[in-house]
């Protein structure tokens, strides 16, 4: 056993492992893959019996691949062109919807296997809790062990946050880990918590004909995301068919005798529906690490505190991904934890000073990288927008989007990309090209001058471009 | 009438017009706009009755929207996932996949209509042809007018080349402009030609389960195209039920008693099909022009050659776009003719010096941005590939294409990209984030380094990335 008293580079070998990564979701396993690719010694604790983490089992992988079952079997994408009334299927089962996440569920855990294993990195079962600064308890149904290490990364990620007044069943009231659970479509579905995995879920029921209400005790959706874009977003929502209750707080919520579920507001209105969906947010899974035993404190909803370099308070523990709070993203988590895993083993690596780029899964998509329209005005920064329209271009007729819409925020002087703001068709995917410009300092005048290829959603850069150098001349 | 002798500056006034464009697709369009952009007068003639030349009309707008029809109602991207028999329309008709075209194309019709309404170019209809080297008569119906023009543009584009030998007959025997003409989906297809368009088509009609075959006598599809990207399409077609003869000729085509047509190639191999597709090659559409009283050449397929500002022999007469050949895509037709408009009235625009992308919309599609490998092999700079496989990346997954694959080249000893090359789902529309690392000179480190949404098949590029720089650890 190591001395608890100090650690240095001296007493390393003395260690089980170079890095212990508690957490395999998409920080833990880069965390743990970047420390391998340097030759450490590396394991990687789960309490699982899959990898993967939220991101492949209930969360981000689940919903992205309802999310395109949605769109393809409510023929969502076709009804401009083929009629509001369009249906691939006309009865949706949830088993039609669920059946391609399982398949890609396992692919996905598969390839994370194949990729620890290729990186021979040790991935223990069990529950995790810290015994003393460099060692830590793994309990499984085997009994439990005991492992060293000269270094940590926390990275055990979120849980729905559930509010203590409500009884969750799992069937008529869900959190966004059992959502995916519903054994048939729900009539109707009220969701409360207008953030990301509420807004997501809420347009995917949507567009499948379900006739949802969105509780949010915040006067718009998603308030982190440019202004204009929750307006469009909020604007289609609607058209579906979607009731937004905005500004409401729930007073209380419970199944009443025949089955249906009675949600109340403060403000006295009253939604009945087939389900209810919580996502009021979502609170680190830090319960049980003993993290109390190594000096490290957490916030009311489990949320560790860390620096620019992703260091807990005790220097050689670092904790990345949804455990440290927002953004809470798949891909910011991995590069969290890639990061931290450099910044351990001294490798030099650029930070997050590159732009990051956000992306909402909702029906439509948003995706958004730099700064809003707000932060601009706040910081007085003389900007200037360039918009191009879906519906202005050949590739949006074809898709049957032709409300999407791009905004490019850019610099009125020097024509420098602040920011790019998409809702639409693809918009996760396009973002990276605004995101390359603002990175490799671009600026307006390379959009306008690329060559895209026809008919592209691409285009709608160039033209967002021609728009801008238009307001510029006015 | 001004003089024919000589244009000066001072006698421009004494045209009808500054600039005289003849055809209307994309070419023509942005000449027309350029120069109207800066106050120019500017008219812009076509013999058809609707604007948007061959691209909106017969050829690019019909076949993609063509293409997306294909990909939703044969189940195409969804047969990884629900298995290969899975169709969403089980009879699919002719009607059912052009129903969305005419829709598409009226709209993008009115898109350019008002485009050019709101830059006050004017527009004649009618039959075009060169008086001298400054006025132009146009006949229609209504009878002859004639017009002068201080400078011309010529963007009249390009028709399907028609061999002598062939009976085209609009029925079983088709050039690509009038294919989509067909009143039902023939049971089997010979494609003669596998150029762009003969590729597309076969492709497009193979994934609706009709037996195609290509005939070709070049020893692989597309020859511009990196080659282990063509190997992975001629694999993936053949996987379809597609047959490839390659290096094979056609020695007579024509249609047999029983109404079934008979291609005899050289090699005494015979094909039995519903339908015969002629794509081989086009033809400038210059016959009429009176090209000859202004003393322009044009060679045996009527292509007119310029030099790099886009002029002819004639310095004040310019083309651009089909008619003067490869690439003939709509993109870089519509940058041609921005750039002679530009060179034209002296405006200073960057030429085509950044790179330019290529987009193949054939199932699975095509795009790459810079040089091929064998380019780089054979001017000797020492490249390494990085390569990224749909299936190794979760979004391939959610979509269904598990055989997608994004190369990316770049110098062994720079990192700069020096080529991005991609088949599969959206690759026409991914391209462009590689291409503006290339022009912005970003390399293959801005690509490792940089987060991506998750999960995007813009992750391919970091994936790649990162494939890249262990061969060069190698």
């Amino acid at each position: 056993m190591p001395s608890k008293r100090r650690s240095t580079k001296a007493a390393v070998q003395a260690y089980d492992y170079d890095l212990i990564v508690i957490g395999c979701g998409p920080a833990g396993q880069k965390a743990a893959i970047q420390a391998a690719k340097v030759r450490k010694r590396v394991a990687i604790i789960d309490s699982r019996e899959v990898v993967g983490g939220v991101c492949v089992n209930t969360g981000t992988i689940p919903s992205k691949s309802f999310k395109e079952a949605v769109l393809f079997l409510s023929g969502y994408r076709q009804r401009n062109i083929y009629g509001a009334g369009y249906r691939v299927k006309s009865d949706i089962q949830i088993s039609d919807l669920t059946f391609r996440c399982n398949r890609i569920m396992t692919t996905e855990i598969e390839v994370i296997k194949a990729q620890l294993t290729r990186n021979r990195v040790d991935v223990l079962i069990g529950h995790a809790s810290f015994v003393d600064e460099h060692t830590i308890a793994i309990n499984s149904r085997g009994g439990e062990i005991r492992k060293t290490a000269a270094n940590f990364v926390i990275a055990v990620g979120a849980v729905p946050h559930r509010p203590d007044n409500i009884r969750f069943n799992g069937t008529t009231i869900f959190d966004s880990d059992d959502i995916l659970n519903l054994t048939k479509l729900p009539r109707d579905l009220t969701v409360v918590g207008g953030g990301v995995i509420g807004t997501e879920y809420a347009s995917m029921f949507a567009a499948l004909g379900v006739h949802v209400t969105i509780v949010d005790a915040r006067k718009r959706l998603l308030g982190f995301v440019d202004e204009e874009i929750i307006e469009c977003l909020q604007y289609q929502m609607r058209s579906m068919g979607l009731t937004l209750r905005l500004g409401e707080e729930v007073k209380s919520c419970a199944p009443r005798d025949d089955g249906q579920v009675v949600t109340q507001l403060k403000s006295g209105k009253v939604i009945v529906s087939d389900c209810v969906l919580f996502s009021a947010g979502r609170s680190s899974a830090t319960k049980g690490l003993g993290l109390e035993k190594i000096g490290i404190k957490v916030d009311e909803r489990g949320k560790i505190t860390v620096n620019e370099n992703y260091q807990t308070e005790v220097s050689h523990v670092y904790a990345a991904g949804d455990v440290i709070g927002f953004p809470a993203l798949a891909s910011t988590s991995a590069a969290q934890g890639r990061l931290a895993s450099a910044h351990i083993f001294g490798i030099k690596e650029k930070g997050m000073d590159v732009p990051l780029p956000y992306g909402i899964y909702s029906i439509p998509e948003i995706s958004y990288v730099g700064y809003t329209e707000q932060e601009l005005t706040q910081q007085e920064i003389p900007y200037e927008t360039g918009i191009a329209r879906y519906k202005e271009i050949a590739r949006g007729h074809i898709l049957g989007d032709e409300n999407g819409l791009l905004k490019v925020l850019f610099h009125r002087k020097t024509g420098q990309v602040l920011g790019v703001h998409i809702i639409g068709e693809s918009a996760t995917e396009l973002v990276h090209i605004g995101q390359a410009v603002i990175a490799l300092k671009g600026g307006l005048k390379y959009l306008r001058d690329a060559v895209f290829n026809y008919p592209t959603l691409a285009e709608c850069y160039k033209v967002a471009a021609l728009d801008g150098y238009n307001k510029m001349r006015a």
